[in-house]
């Protein structure tokens, strides 16, 4: 089986190289491809050094799977041409809305993955909330969701990592910082606002959590509102997430079906502040799930909750790498 | 008149200094004061030095007016003595629950402070939350309301700040730190848990937003659940908050009815990136309030929205201020 990694140069390509060996994927050849102005550039992994080829839609024929990490004008423009000889899983926003594109988080459905050419990647957030919500809805039924997220800078690439660091930097030295990532200084500060805004006052964010959590869990009805900020940290998005269920539910009960969940790691022990939290979910394949209380809103119909999972995991390349995974 | 700061050396009671002055509260007499271990300390303020004297409640019975920012420990011993001479307005816990004492938030209920000989002042938290949500309660009747929030390192005084900047300094050059003040490494980190736990499986943070707001609110029937979360910044606190209101909202309703309420200044235009940040709020005696738009899960009876206060003006000194100057 062969495998190509196109957007290499990216923290998303990346560590989707790093989730095929982590996760023991049987591959022949993985190679790694980008644009020109990359070719020839050697990264070094984990797993040894790696060298940048130039990217062309005709060398993409040999592969088996071709895991897009590029933007969704790149991937509009190329990617049906290249799932017409392979399997392309693609983690850009182009295709997730698309009626006949499946648009797949494994835990939930990977069965929609099968004979499809081109799969979409869910956007992050969706991702990380999906995994910790499904359990729950297929036991409980979720009529109401209400989130409000604490997005790391790892959602806007390696630049804005890099532009969190040094603009703390600057900050703790007194010195003048002018953004180029993000529109306003992220260091010691928050922007609540991700991606362009929409006619309905939402963020573009904001509003892929909406459609894509009703696509991937085929169901319209479920009525979800959405708050999604950047914090100042590095590659864990966590999530404050409250529910409103048809059927009665109760603490105990939702530990119970989040415990043997996969993709779940319940870390809820508040008084020793085993609390899910970026410290501890960066890097981890897991999502934590903590913070498990009834929602005084909703009464006994209702959850709080809290999840934090890592962005470049299973907001991006451990999902794509799940997808293909679970077509092998 | 004579005014007396009782617990000096701490962030909240500097900024009391500032914000009597700042707002020109005709006091003959200013005096700082704290335990002996201060005593004889200089404080260089921007309104020049200030000598801390130890405090006794004998020295208190010449003041007018005493404001505590004590721990709440402190303030019960104390309080009831030194109100029987003065009035006591007191930041801490301590007197916020009992019946009989007033909670003041002066936009919603600086009535209830007239001849009152011990005020409690609220959670920071609290506090910012009901100046901007009193005016929508009064206009539209807020039936359920569920808050995120995004809290500040101020709001554990002023060597959990230092702290947050040390643990940032030894994260960027890579040393390892312990931290002392919170009980998590709060760089690049958020903390899900403010406070104790209490046996409902929220914290005490969280449940002085659901108590305080309706004591404030004189409302026992408004439904509101919390989740209070630490992040990596200094001293504004940031609040997501959905209501679901008996009568239709709508964005624009709302902000006409905000744009003319006490203590608030609307910035909620995302397009251009303004919207309530701590980058902004800080330092600044108004609550921020943006990103108004209809609430997808309630409908034309809810509402979004998010606030940005500083926690040691609004959240704790500016109350405090302007209780006294409502009482003169």
């Amino acid at each position: 089986m062969k495998i190509a990694i196109v957007g290499a140069t990216g923290a998303v390509g990346q560590e989707m190289f790093l989730c095929l060996k982590k996760k023991n994927i049987p591959a022949n050849k993985i190679e790694f491809f980008a644009s020109s102005r990359s070719t020839g550039k050697i990264l070094k992994t984990d797993f040894g050094e790696m060298e940048i080829k130039e990217f062309s839609v005709e060398k993409m024929a040999e592969f088996d799977f071709v895991l897009m990490a590029v933007s969704g004008d790149f991937s509009k423009k190329f990617s049906p041409q290249i799932a017409e000889k392979s399997i392309v899983i693609d983690n850009s926003s182009a295709w997730r809305y698309e009626k006949e594109i499946p648009l797949v988080v494994p835990e939930v459905n990977f069965h929609k993955a099968k004979n499809a050419k081109l799969i979409a990647n869910p956007n992050c957030t969706t991702a990380i909330l999906a995994v910790a919500l499904w359990p729950l809805h297929c036991e409980f039924k979720i009529k109401k969701c209400i989130v409000s997220t604490y997005q790391a800078a790892s959602g806007a690439g390696q630049p804005a990592m890099d532009e969190l660091k040094t603009a703390t930097e600057k900050y703790l030295q007194n010195e003048s910082f002018v953004p180029e990532n993000f529109a306003k200084n992220i260091a010691f500060n928050l922007i609540p606002r991700i991606d362009k805004m929409i006619n309905n006052g939402y963020s573009k964010e904001e509003m892929k959590v909406v459609w894509e959590t009703r696509k991937i869990f085929d169901d319209e009805s479920l009525k979800i509102s959405c708050t999604a900020v950047r914090i100042p940290t590095f590659r864990a998005h966590a999530e404050s997430i409250s529910i409103e269920t048809e059927k009665e539910i109760s603490p105990d009960a939702a530990r119970n079906i989040l415990q043997n969940a996969p993709g779940i790691e319940i870390v809820d022990n508040p008084e020793n502040f085993e609390l899910p939290m970026p410290l501890t979910a960066t890097k981890k394949f897991n999502c934590e799930v903590g913070r498990i209380r009834q929602n005084l809103v909703f009464g006994k119909n209702g959850l709080d909750f809290f999840v934090c999972g890592d962005q470049l995991l299973k907001g991006a390349a451990l999902n794509a790498v799940q997808i293909l995974k679970s077509l092998l």
